[in-house]
């Protein structure tokens, strides 16, 4: 143990877990709050010493969540999709929690260092790649709108109150445990006998492994400071949607070749590639190969995917 | 009647009940939400039909709002010194009632024009003066941030929603009936026969009378849409403190000059001036001259306030 006590708002998601299981790795005291029903013995898995099902606000934290050293918010919405359906609820998860865990942050550990997970979405449609962190910020998405919107509270809780955050903005993190996107999306149509996808295969994505990324996280809070420092968490490579689904193909030992439907869905921008020289002037650099992650994410899924 | 139905939040404030009348004079039904203790002879003296006391929330506004042709998000924070001392609350009052507004308006009434009041504190310290709406918006409290959060919403809104909308940036509103800012205060002072103001007295500020206020709010129902135009509410010419608080002297009868104290309270930008093209583009145009406007403002209170 280092004797250093950290909170993780939706521990029981993807990246939250990962987080979760990092910290603890490092003797790091971790406390998990959100939703999502799992046993004990399943978040004692994940490294969290203790878990509270709760919405994750004011009250719920300073009930619960201690006097943390750090803060890791990873509760959130998580899909472009979901936003456009669910606007409110989207905006619920990600502002609403960030104005309340800043508050909490002011009001009862105002020591504490905050990172908020942002996304690659908070860019829209850039108009150079790769991405660098001061690009103009056009989301396309109410999804954007609502991480951008959740990084100028960090901002302004920095400026006027001193609190010390970060902001991790997420290009496509993926691994094994992973149940949404293009991995799962082209590992359940094989599954299916299904050879259809949406796009044209060009776009291209930034493919970050979840151990990269919470390595990235970690990292951020030494550099969490009232100026919030936004950091892009990208591989800063741009690989095509068709190479990665041909490498699932690959992988999967499926024969034929996946099929463009030519369909954009809305909210999706063509183009993401990170420029990461920020992030590895923090000494951080991404250590997993795209192509090792998703041979190892393909036998995950073909073992049954648990 | 001209069998329109405008919905007030915030109708029992300074500027909301000012809306109520002016839309009531010209026949619409007027129904009004929020906090404020009158009574029903009150709020049908400021022409609403229906008054509704609660939080302004998407269960409030679906239960009592009926469907409105036009809404006016008059409710909200209006102090930066209470954003500095509660920036959660003023988030709530701020960001968090301009959701609920427009969820409430995307599910139950698609089709009305939603008018949010914002303010010049989106522009923080201006690079330019008068300040003009394509203004860089850099604000310097958590009001002013607030403010712009509120605005980004609004055009999330009618980006992924098609939903009709305008922010009027409103200046220094005055007008019989303001208890606080400036003219409140000197006044005030007058009559406690104290003499000493904050500042150096060589701030500039863009007086608007209330009534020249209202009748932009509702020539900007007119020019809102999915674009959700921003338009600059003040009077176009930058009046100093000083000249302002020496005219308040002279129509009160006090002889003395007054004190400025040199200090330069936190959130408070300098100069404010707008520029307001925009607004006289749309047919818009202030009618009441400042002195004239103050000379009925101090008669108002000496009268005794009421």
């Amino acid at each position: 143990m280092n004797n250093k006590n950290v909170l993780v708002t939706g521990a029981h998601g993807f990246i939250g877990r990962h987080v979760a299981r990092y910290y603890g790795e490092r003797g790091w005291h971790v406390v998990g709050m959100g939703h999502g029903g799992w046993t004990r013995e399943e978040w004692e898995a994940w490294n969290l010493s203790e878990w509270y099902t709760s919405d994750v606000n004011f009250d719920s934290l300073t009930a619960n969540a201690g006097r943390p050293d750090c803060l890791i918010h990873c509760a959130g919405s998580g899909s472009v999709g979901f936003s456009i359906t669910y606007p409110f609820a989207d905006y619920r998860k990600t502002v609403e929690t960030t104005a309340h865990v800043l508050e909490f942050v002011r009001i009862h550990a105002p020591k504490a260092k905050v990172i908020v997970l942002s996304s690659a979405g908070v860019y829209g449609v850039a108009d150079r790649l790769p991405i660098t962190e001061e690009s103009a910020l056009i989301p396309v998405s109410p999804y954007g709108v609502h991480k951008k919107l959740s990084e100028d509270l960090c901002r302004s809780y920095g400026q006027y109150f001193g609190i010390s955050s970060a902001v991790v903005r997420l290009f496509s993190v993926y691994g094994n445990g992973l149940l949404k996107q293009l991995l799962w999306d082209a590992c359940t149509k094989i599954k299916k006998n299904e050879n259809t996808f949406y796009g044209t295969g060009n776009e291209t994505r930034d493919l970050l492994h979840v151990n990269d990324a919470v390595e990235l996280i970690m990292v951020a809070g030494e550099h969490a400071s009232s100026d919030c420092p936004a950091v892009n968490g990208g591989s800063g490579s741009g690989i095509t949607v068709r190479e990665i689904v041909n490498q699932i193909y690959s992988y999967y030992g499926r024969h034929e070749s996946p099929v463009f439907n030519g369909i954009i869905r809305h909210g999706d921008p063509l183009h993401y590639v990170a420029n990461i020289t920020k992030a590895l002037s923090w000494g951080w650099k991404p250590t997993i190969n795209w192509k090792t992650g998703i041979e190892e994410y393909v036998r995950w899924f073909k073992e049954g995917a648990k």
